[in-house]
């Protein structure tokens, strides 16, 4: 990040690129540095030592005002939180371990004061949390927030976990419980002023947390053949990892984990299964493990929070097994920006 | 980049995010990869093999319809070919080599067909040129186009030049000549369908060439003490590196390279030395060395382009000796997004 300092030059309006970057060289200088970073914020580019005999990761992700968040209904401190928390997502994905990452933030000027220190409360809270410290960036304006964060991570070498690895017979998992981050949206448009038991719900949706523990476990035990995160439902990105490996999946409906009890209070049975299939923004992961390796997953290696939910075919396309013990094709029903 | 294959999944419409990633895909494919991307557009994230003893250099910036440029007056292939030259000359600034680069594209959906292939033409020219492979990113949808590149580069351990240190006694240089861009921007507004005589006047406005070769001579030979590029124009950009290094700088008029002869035919001899000090956009180096090292340089130690403009002060703040040998106090005067 280019640190502006204009102090003393301008022409005295109370607000400048100069401002909106010192707020966030301020909180940048919260945020624990241990992963490498040795030019932080405030010189043309950022320098970053990588560990011998490691591989680093490079993802990007947009979270545009209106495409991804609406700014009247989603806390500021939310929005903070959940840029960085997507961008994680996906070196989690790979198996890696976040080591820094760039902000990019256009901002329309009235709003840069308030708004702005709530984000970076939220962002300073995720940074800590995934141990991911701010490294640089871009600030400019824009009509609406236009957010951007690159998140570079590590593996060791040849660790990464690709999509492309999934082979028939292979077992197919998930983690934690899909569909809550879509039922948290539904509910935080309905009802803005939310009860406190109301709000429990919306965390997932507000506060994703990526599944790094995880998705380091498979990758330095080698047990998934393929991997990736869940972000646009389970029907579209089961189709992207089937497409990537040059297979196709048969899931059950019955063995899918839906959203946890409390929800039942606000929805059908039936709506938490169509979000556990289609419902985007969970972060989960969703993997594939060979037969005997998915053996060593149900007798309890690692701790916690992973289900099987079918396999891995030949034949391509998705077919989900219902509830009644039909087998119909899952076509892919989750989210993209340019069809909304 | 996620790759997103929808093809006979989507509800028929010709346009979706999968279209727009499958051309840039198919554009990734023309650039040869030699700088370590292992994994490239397609996964979850892209996967990065560091050289051992060298350092990753990390920058981001934003390239923003209505901000950084026009749509109606800018050839999309220039839009491609500068954002990501804008961010290579970051890399350039610290004495890097440019390694690979994340593009983040959001479009306006009737926009993504034409429009996007030309983008994509001068993103990969320029591509090949810096030898810097497209290795991942993200793609949404945007009421303007909304551009952002992270450019990974590296440098030799340690090597990196800063900001902050340039010493007082130690000279001041430039490399190339000022405030071309900033003409060819006023020129471009002034004549759209241009004659091939004002359309050579563009070319530093429209396709800017980060100096990555003096660059990196400058980090191998340890040559500069103090280093930066030239976006925003000189007296905002040596306001910035004086400020970082703790001193102050005379410069000199005179000795400021103005843009060359051709556009003595379109503007006044005064405009040319307004451009050079506060016309931003020209991608050129400024840098800092020590007396022993500046008089090396004047000896031609590095064949061509650079000029020798000043010095460095104890005393703080910005002195210009004009051409009448008056000293003056230089503001900065260049561009800042949040207050055009």
């Amino acid at each position: 990040m280019k640190r502006h300092k204009r102090k003393g030059i301008g022409n005295g309006e109370p607000f400048d690129e100069a401002a909106v970057t010192a707020k966030i060289v301020a909180a940048a200088r919260k945020i624990p540095n241990s992963t490498g970073v040795r030019v932080g914020v405030g010189d043309d580019a950022a320098v970053w030592t990588p560990r011998a005999d490691y591989e680093a990761i490079l993802t990007s992700d947009w979270f545009l005002e209106g495409t991804h968040f609406l700014r009247n209904v989603h806390p500021a401190e939310a929005i903070g939180w959940k840029c960085l928390a997507r961008a994680v997502s996906d070196v989690a994905a790979m198996g890696g371990e976040p080591r820094c990452f760039l902000l990019n933030l256009a901002l329309p000027t009235p709003i840069a004061g308030n708004w702005l220190g709530q984000f970076l409360r939220g962002l300073v809270r995720a940074s800590k949390k995934f141990e991911c410290p701010l490294a640089g960036g871009d600030t400019s304006r824009g009509d609406r927030v236009e957010i951007n964060v690159t998140v570079i991570g590590e593996t060791n070498k040849d660790r990464a976990i690709r999509r492309s690895g999934a082979r028939p017979g292979d077992k197919i998992f998930v983690s934690g419980r899909l569909g809550e981050a879509e039922l948290g949206w539904r509910l935080i448009r309905r009802s803005r002023a939310a009860s406190s038991s109301i709000r429990a719900l919306l965390r997932k949706h507000l506060y994703p947390r990526p599944k790094l523990t995880l998705g380091k476990w498979l990758a330095d035990k080698r047990a998934a053949t393929a991997m990736m995160d869940l972000s646009d439902g389970l029907s579209s990105d089961l189709t992207r990892l089937c497409d990537a490996s040059g297979v196709g999946a048969r899931i059950f409906e019955n063995k899918i984990p839906t959203a946890g009890p409390a929800f039942l209070r606000e929805f059908r049975k039936r709506e938490l299964r169509v979000a556990a299939l289609h419902g985007g923004d969970d972060y989960e992961l969703l993997f594939t493990a060979s037969p005997v390796t998915a053996s060593k997953i149900r007798a309890g290696l690692f701790n916690g929070g992973i289900t099987e939910i079918g396999e891995v075919t030949s034949a391509r396309g998705i077919k989900l097994v219902n509830c009644s013990g039909e087998e119909i094709v899952l076509t892919a029903g989750g989210w993209d920006p340019f069809r909304r």
